[in-house]
């Protein structure tokens, strides 16, 4: 299983691959799609950006499944609509290549990676850089998306271990874990 | 010159489409995009339903520009995020057909069907049915979306009328009419 995290954003929407063989993680790539120096106020144009550039990562990595923040209303109202905007078009992307989404929340994500869900930037840099073996640190949006792919690994790997066990999952517990859809 | 309206919403995106030739306007298309009936919650197949919605109704009448009303900040700022992903996902479909997306507020374009700001649901479907030359009244949201539509064309008539006269077009009165985009 190739997952594909993303941490969507207006300005800088980060990208992580992880391959998952059992319960080893493989780093396959991370990055950024930034459109900051897009024409100032052209909307349509940085969704355009944000759009293609999740599209070529699927394109050029094949991930087979997507794994995407949910992101959270903003103390101003017009930053959450254009946050909403954005998270929109990444997951058209998405959809488009007819990827199944999973979504977890950052505290979620936080819980997976580091144990608790009171997690500072640093710590998720520190402990994706330590679960992948990486060389150096990640960058902080390309270790939140590698975190929000390695906290979909874990939640396929609890599922499989359960179902090993004897299949009693327990719903509610799944839902939890897996969901916290708000919507 | 073909302009397609769109009202995006994340139950029901509403679209139109109108003919313009000069100052005459006629009528081409206009309906919904539901996705009520999806599975409750899961929000990337909704996105997906309103993307691919997009691009059906780009595809099968092949506007020559698009118009799209600039969603507002909701009392419930969840509802604010959903509606900002959904007009995220309906964007993402007019830019990967390669149209050229302009913004209007709800504002502007009751200004500009009805002549006045405050304009009612009934008084925009009447006016659009009544400057469409309509057998009967359309939807609210189509009407909304017809209306966007509408707003565009007289934009384009104005701005032609404006360069005739001498192409003393004022930046700032053109951004103000044309954008009134706040992000």
């Amino acid at each position: 299983m190739r997952v594909l995290g993303i941490d969507p954003g207006l300005q800088t929407t980060g990208f992580g691959l992880v391959d998952v063989e059992g319960s080893h993680l493989h780093y396959v790539a991370s990055g950024t799609i930034r459109t900051r120096d897009a024409a100032q106020g052209d909307l349509p144009g940085r969704l355009k950006i944000i759009f293609d550039g999740v599209r070529e990562v699927v394109g050029r990595y094949e991930p087979t499944v997507a794994s995407v923040e949910i992101v959270f209303v903003n103390v101003n109202p017009q930053s959450t609509l254009l946050l909403g905007q954005a998270r929109g078009a990444a997951l058209a992307g998405l959809v488009s290549c007819q990827l199944a989404v999973n979504e977890y929340t950052a505290l979620q994500m936080k819980k997976a990676i580091t144990g608790h869900g009171l997690a500072r930037k640093e710590q998720i840099q520190e402990m994706v850089a330590r679960l992948l073996k990486l060389p150096g640190l990640p960058s902080k949006d390309a270790a939140d998306a590698l975190g929000i792919a390695i906290c979909h690994a874990h939640a396929g790997t609890s599922f499989a271990a359960v179902a090993k066990a004897g299949g009693t999952l327990n719903r509610r517990t799944h839902a939890q874990f897996k969901g916290g859809r708000s919507y």
